[in-house]
């Protein structure tokens, strides 16, 4: 169910961007019980201006290789296992395309179980 | 008030979108008690690669005409009312411009009214 | 950490773009509370068809030059000062880059607060 935006700078390789939304995904299924079938992803790239990111907010040393991460779930994870999924997220592109933990920032976004459709016109979830 | 990201690979005639933004707004109108003018959509087109999507999540068979549709609106509908609503959003896109029912997945994010201002530096729904 | 996503027509100058950026910040800071390097903003312009509006709705006369401002945004803020958010933001973004209040279109998404990494792999609003 998680629909997830990735934002980064346009520049990167094709394989650059898939490794990143692997990544995010393969920290989903560990950590926050995602189905590894459920994979939705919407991966953009910006210019320069196009992502305005502050390079020192709460003392992380951010570049241009910032990459914002959005991601709409259903409610219901703990505190714990977001945490678990922030460091894991981190920990798998660090390996996997590279990128500094400093430059990953991650947004949740949760709503109910109704709200999602996969296909076919039909509440999955709740039928 | 509803604000509609529409997501759907690159290719398709200006007319195809359009018609996708048609249908989702009028099954909107008809199920979700949204007025005719209330009408904000962003569409955006991505290449190969920019939209990664599981063909067959719950079973459901899905093609590169995926399209991703994400509907932020004020809360208040009842679980019926969202149902409804993707049957009758893929209805109306099979019909036109011929969207298999499959490629339609649909996600709402729901916010409190007092969320939104259109124009004017008001907030209309409380004021 | 707000993360802040702005879509407008494309053609307007670099400068523009950051001057809408810039404003929506600062109305942030004078009326939520939001940090002054607290600032994430995603800002994508959009072709003909790219971005639907009504230039009627609720009698407010929108034009091509609407800007759409969808900003995720930690639960707390009191109805007031999403009011005087509202209102902030016309004003500023009338003095610079000289946009029509009319064509200001904002919508607010809260989370929890936990639901924030910035970077590292760690939930800085709740360690």
């Amino acid at each position: 169910m998680p629909l997830v935006r990735i934002s980064l700078s346009a520049g990167k390789p094709a394989d650059y961007r898939r490794a990143i939304g692997d990544g995010i995904h393969q920290a989903m299924i560990e950590t926050l019980a995602v189905p590894e079938h459920d994979r939705f992803q919407i991966i953009t790239e910006h210019d320069a201006g196009g992502i305005i990111y502050d390079p020192g907010y709460l003392g992380i040393d951010r570049t241009d290789d910032i990459v914002l991460v959005q991601i709409t779930l259903s409610a219901g994870r703990k505190p714990k296992q977001k945490r678990d999924f922030y460091a894991r997220a981190a920990e798998l592109l660090a390996h996997e395309p590279g990128l500094k933990p400093q430059d990953l920032f991650i947004n949740l976004v949760e709503v109910v179980w109704e709200n999602w459709s996969f296909g076919n016109g039909k509440s999955q979830y709740t039928e």
